[in-house]
Parts: C-alpha cells; sequence; structure tokens
C-alpha cells in the first residue's frame, strides 16, 4: 500500500500532539504542516518533536499561495488550526485534496464553506474526533431504540476552568433527544482532562457508556483513523460518526 | 393486539420475582405458574404476591400430566425453575407452545434437548436474560472490531458468597477471545448485586461499558421481552444476544 | 454483655425491613414496634418477617398510654416512624430510656423536642443514619482540610421518581462551604437505590468519595451501630456524625 | 516567610515534570538539579523547561564532590533520582540538610542507609509520595477499623506495559491484611495513568475510596507538600503517611 500523503493546518497545544502522533504512523506520509504565525527558526517539525532529523517542513500561513497545494501537493489536509483556518485552503479540494476538520466550534457559514468543498473533493467534518465519543454517540443512539422507556442522563467531567457544557455533551444530548440544561450534569474540578458518561437507568439496571480521554493524542489518533477510512472515498461531506456508524454496520455480530 | 399468554415454571427466590414482574405487564396474560414443590395452601400467586384478588394458579410439578398443556393451553412457557425443569414440559412444543428458558448452568444434554424441541417450535435459551447484559455482549463484540488494538479487560463484582466467576464475565470473555484466567477480575465484597465492567484501553483513552443490577426484577423483565419478540417468531432456536444484535441492526443511526 | 432492649417506632416501608435487622442481631433483645395505624390481626412482627414464632408483638400508636413505657420499659427507643412520631414517645427520656431517632426530614420544632429529650437521657438524632454516609461525611471534611485547594463537586443518583435534591447531598454540600446550586449535581434514572461521589480534583490526581446503598437494610445496620453505641453513654444529645468522627481520632494509624 | 531552598537529585522523565513543578512554586527557592548524566550543553534548567531566563543550574552527578553541598547549600534535597542517588548526597545531612527521597523501590540496605541520615537531620521516605494515595491509605486504615466486618477489596488499573502488581496497592494490601494474590485485581490497558480503588462491601452498602493520577505532576506536588512539612522538623524519620495521619487527627471535625 501506499503511504497516505498528509498536510496538517495548526500547530498550537493540540496541533503539536496531533504531530506527533501522525509522525510515528508508518502507514503516513506527514508531508508538512502550515501554522497561522511566522515559522520559528526551526525549520522542520520533527526537531520540534524531538527527532533527530530534518523531516515535515514548517511553513507559516501568509506563504500559502495560489500554487503551493501544487507545488506541495498532498492526499488529505487535516485541519486542527482554528476557527478560520479553512480559508486557507480553499483551492485544494479543486485539485482533488481531501479535508479532515475537527475544529470543535465552527460557525454554520464554515460549515457551508466545507460542505461546498466537499462538492469537489471528500470532505469530513468532526468537532470530537475522538473514536471513543463516536463510538459513545452511536451506541447511545442503538440503546435508546433497544430500551426506549430507560431514562437517560449524562456526566461530563473536564478541568475546573472549562467554560460552559461541554460540545460533545451537549451533542449526545441532542441527538438523544434530551433537554441539556436538566440532563447533562457539569463537573468542573482539578485538571481531569475529560470524561463523559451516558447513564441509562431502567427499574432494575443500570447501564453506563463511559469515555475518558487520557491526553489530547485521541485527537490525533481519530484523525488518522479517519484519514484512512476517507482516502479512497469519492467526492462528499462525511462526519467521524458516519464511519462509526457504518463500522457498526458491518461489524454486528451474526448469530 | 391479543394479550400473551404466558406459563411460568419455577417460583423459588428468582421465579417468585420473575412472576412480580409478569404479573404487571398488562400485554400479558397470565396463565399459571408451576413449582417444583407441592402447591402451598395458598392456590393462587397473586394472593402470595400481595394481590387482593385470585389470579394465575400454581400447580406442583407433579400434577403436571399429559393434557395439562391441553387444558390449559399458553402462548410461551417461561422457564426459571432448575436444571431438569426443562423435562417437564418436554411436551408442550409438539403442540405449538414457544419455550424460553433462562435457566443460567444447563449443561449439554439439556441445551440440546432444548434444541430439539425447536424442531417443534420456536425455542429462546439464554444464561443471563436481562437486556443490559446482552447490550453489553453485542456492543463490546462492535468496539472491538472498530478498535482492535485496544487492550480489553472485565471487572465483575458480587456479593461475598459468590462461588467462581460470574458465567456472564466468562461468556463475555469467550466471545471476545480473552482469556479469563487473566483478564477477568472477580471483585467479592459485601452485597453487590451484579456488577460487570468492560473496559477498552487505547493509548490516548479508554472506553467503559458498565452493567450494574439493582433487582432480580430484571430477568422478569429480559424474559418479558423476549416474549414479546417471540411470540411471533417461526420455528427455530433463538437467544437473547441474537435478539439484541438485530435490534442493533434495525437502529443503527443513518447519516 | 446483657442484650440492649430496644423498641421500634414505624412499620412502614423502611421500618419493616430496620426490623429484619434488628430481629437478626443476636446481641438484641426486640421487645416491641409501635404502628401508626391499627395493629394488624397478625400480633407478632416474628410471623409477619417470615418467623414460625411469637416475637416482638406489635401495637398500634392509639394503645399507647402513660404506663405504656413502665410496663414495658426498653433500653433504647429506635424512630423510623415519621415526621411527628417523636410526641408518642415524650415521655419515656423521663424514665431512663434513650432514643434514636432517624427521620430524614425533621422540623426545627421537632429538633429542639428532641434535644429537651436529651436534658433527661441519651438522644441521638441522625437524618442519614448509614456507617457509610457518615464515613463520607467525616472523611470529606479531613480532606477538605489536608488539600484546602482541591475543587470539590458532588454527585447523587437515585431512582427517578425521587423528588429534589437528596438531603444527604445537601448536608454534605452545606458542611464543605460549596453551594448546592452550583456543586451537587442530581442524576435521577430508572431504580437507583442511592449513590453519592464527593469528586476532589486537584490539577494532577482526582480523588473520590463513593457511597452506594444496596438496600435499606443500611438504616437498620446503622441505627444498631448507633443504639449499641449509644447504650452506655450519659445524657446529652448526640449525632451519627460524631459517632464516625470519635471513631476517627480513636483510630487514625499511628508511626 | 523566608522561601525554602530546594535541591533535586534527577532530571529523567519523573524528575523533570517534578522539576516544572518545583519551578512554580513561589515559596521555594529552587537552587539547583543533579542529574546522573554529564549535564546537557544547556546549563539552566529553566531554559529547558520553556523559561526565558537563567535559573536553577543543572549538575552531573560526578561534579559532585566533597564541599559541594557547602558551596551551594539548600534546606532540603528532593531525591527523584534512582535507586542508588541516596549515595551522591551521604554527607548532605550532616551538614543539617533535610533529605526527601520519593524512590519507589528502595532496597532495605537503602532504607536503612536513610535512617543512619536520619540521626543527623529530618529525613522523609516515601515510595508513592503524592497527596491521594496518602489519604487512601491513612482512610481505608481509619474505614476498617470502623467497620471490621466489611470486605475489601483493591482494583488498581495502569498502562499495558506496567510489569507486575502496582506497589501502592501492594502496601495498601498489606497496611489492610489482605491477602494480595486474592484480594489485588490488576488491570493492563492502553495508557490509564494510574488509578487505584478501594473497595469496602457491607450487606447493604458499598463504599469506595478511588484515587486516579492524571500526571506524574502529582509527584513533584507530594514532595512539596512533604518540604513545606519537613522544614521546621526536628532530626528524625518520616514518611508521607505520618504527615497525612498527623493532619487527619488535627483536622476531624468536632461536634
Amino acid at each position: 500500500m501506499n503511504k497516505i500523503k498528509i498536510g496538517l493546518f495548526g500547530f498550537g497545544k493540540t496541533g503539536r500532539i496531533v504531530a506527533q502522533e501522525i509522525m510515528q504512523d508508518k502507514q503516513i506520509d506527514f508531508a508538512w504542516i502550515v501554522r497561522r504565525t511566522k515559522a520559528s527558526n526551526q525549520k522542520y517539525a520533527s526537531r520540534l518533536l524531538g527527532y533527530e532529523r530534518d523531516a515535515t517542513p514548517i511553513f507559516s500561513a501568509d506563504q500559502i499561495g495560489e500554487d503551493f497545494f501544487k507545488k506541495h501537493f498532498v492526499d488529505i489536509i487535516i485541519d486542527f488550526s482554528g476557527v478560520s483556518g479553512y480559508k486557507s485552503y480553499a483551492v485544494a479540494p479543486r485539485l482533488g485534496i481531501k479535508v479532515i476538520s475537527a475544529i470543535s466550534k465552527l460557525d454554520q457559514a464554515a460549515i457551508d464553506t466545507l460542505k461546498s468543498y466537499s462538492e469537489h473533493s471528500a470532505v469530513l467534518y468532526s468537532p470530537n474526533i475522538t473514536l471513543g465519543v463516536n463510538f459513545l454517540l452511536v451506541a447511545s443512539q442503538v440503546l435508546q431504540s433497544i430500551a426506549p422507556h430507560a431514562d437517560i442522563e449524562i456526566i461530563e467531567e473536564h478541568f475546573r476552568d472549562k467554560k460552559g457544557v461541554s460540545g460533545t455533551a451537549l451533542k449526545i444530548a441532542g441527538i438523544l433527544g434530551l433537554e441539556n440544561t436538566r440532563h447533562v450534569n457539569s463537573v468542573r474540578v482539578g485538571g481531569i482532562v475529560g470524561k463523559h458518561e451516558v447513564i441509562f437507568g431502567l427499574p432494575n439496571q443500570t447501564i453506563r457508556l463511559v469515555h475518558e480521554s487520557i491526553s489530547r493524542g485521541a485527537f490525533g489518533q481519530g484523525a488518522l483513523f479517519a484519514a484512512k477510512w476517507l482516502h479512497d472515498k469519492p467526492t462528499g461531506f462525511y462526519s467521524m460518526e458516519q464511519i462509526i456508524s457504518d463500522m457498526f454496520k458491518q461489524n454486528i455480530p451474526v448469530y
């Protein structure tokens, strides 16, 4: 199998950890990174991530002109930059470059733009791209269908300074038809990375689906998982839930 | 819809709680109970379960002759009696009566006999018939397929005097291909009714599927769930996992 | 050791389970029960609780006159009756009978009356008399003193129909100085008997103290624990937290 | 208050994270670090930890001669180096320098040597110096005394490659008198940093004390906590459990 050639947008707190994950994946050819600010003195991401070789050059957003994507063609762009990063690669889908956007709080205009990109190439958008959270989303929907009378509540736990209710918890609540002000419980203490628990209560039994994040590397792994799935897909707009949902379908045990 | 007519074998510790659940279900016509020992002075289960009316007569096993099932026809027999209870209703499937056996430790001969019954009528056998445990079974298999590199361990917690590893934990371990002496952890303390936790560990995240029993009523609910599913099914041999697996298939969200 | 002679007020849902626990305790002489309504046909609690002997007569509240407590002297009254049950045994403390009240929602007037009883005899009042909840209360206070910068949140889970925030959670929040509208999270699903979790979050670690109720028998055990502690105590007003707090003091390991 | 002057032995994986914590503490004057290998080109720890100033010089173990500790006097040495690091600062206690050793697997000879140091200065040794684990240790002993009939089991969860049963779990088991082959359950999956759960089971209730590590920074915080406690203590041999145990004593609520 040929390696999948990937370019990364974003090299902030999460981007850096995602880059680390991408660099370790032997099925991936990690072509370059584009960061918002001027590239640091250090030209190669490999060096900044502790490797003793020159690999994966870093460009700054203002270096990206018309023909950047022609000269530095990749199979897939992974975007962990920010809410307006998608504008920088508007031209890429027309060249057949696929896109994975994992930005958590895109507004509707941004999502619509991503959808317009998907007329030219395969585009996947997922505000929480971890495998675990998407498993929770799909499994919760299935369980709700099987046990429609179960009461459902969500507990989400995060570090003290996280503002507002977690987007993931709101998404789960939305998809299960739960009023979030009543059924989502937010715990904010210390340095908890992130935990989501969906509780299904029946009169005689309780079922809990629990996802705990250990590090932001989970986002990198999710993006890589998505990339391997997306790279042979046709033009269209996809989501991580959809991948997981498909895999559910294909992997249900047969008796 | 016509009510489903049900007869129950078994009126021990679990049977009694199951009877309580069946009696409360408005879609069920609870015809009779057969218990092993001589029927008590009290002829009606309703009275023993605290109702102020005569309903659901109790028979003792030795009162069950050739034409009992003709005279007291039911749609489905639910069996919570014991390891040899199935012998008492050998004639029933030939009359078109369906069977749900929820006995936890049947030997192979007994299972084979149930299979022979299934040539004449629909027969369902499930050693743990709760909805929650069967959801865990199926969801765990799906998750293992989606994340084949995840490490998996099982923790099961039960009351202090429970002997040996829980059959349900062994079943989950078996179906996931885990060596049970290494990957099943048994906790025995106090009066815990029953808890099963399947832990999937990835480098950056953990997913836990947890089932907790609150009371044995969960078995009754599981049997009723199975009965409603089974009552229009053709001749054949079924299991609770299969029902849940089918429901997974029909309820996976489409994107 | 002489057995402790106990009389029980209350024979409702909880009272009955408490009676079962008291009857099984070999260090206790279970003298009688007073219930609000007319005593049932069955005069002996032992019969109603499934024993084949006559023990522990049941009286109705209106049978309790001036000299009931003289004729039926006990060491300790345990009260699981209701919010005004304490009026029925106003005369008892003057006779030297000790009192344990485990009523969960007494108003201030009632508490003041119990305090006035404690001028004549030892009186213990505890709205949640389980050992586990009181351990949580004291251990949480200690941990808060040791780690004053920890963020603290409480999660309490109960059956679907439980109204309002659990009194126990409010008590823990109050004693830790937490605003309950912000830091107490209430989950209401299915048939959960009762769970309280106090989460202490520090930047690099989390400590959780968790209490789960399996059955109301825990109240009976708590009352018996309190009775054995109280029976040689002098006149005064006590609480379960105080017992646990004392036991903490006596049992801290010495290095 | 004067700042406490601290020198750190060890700059490996844990040492580096500990250094980060020490550097952030405003009550500490972080004098120097000694690492085993030759000091890197970078002479100042501050630079390696991302600060834009020169602070906390790094020395290599072979630079430490007779009069190092005279020239570079500190109040307390914190040792996160390795199993024989204690030999490098044998002379320090005679100069009145206090010692905190947080090495997890010291042999008896090493512990005896630390004890001999404690004839000259205050020495604290703790193989797991986190506040949370030591709280668990002390609180578990207290709860066992209060509820001697409770069944107790321990579950410890760590990353897949951790060898053997966790030392902390063995320590808890030992102190509670539990046979570790029967009552300690080890889960090894994915990247779990570290979780210890002590379960107390009674017939009608369960109490769980749970500690979860988020990052190794907890060790640094533990060492700083110990340093602030130790710096005005007299000559003697101390442990973290002892500090926590003392704080229990002083902080038990009075009623």
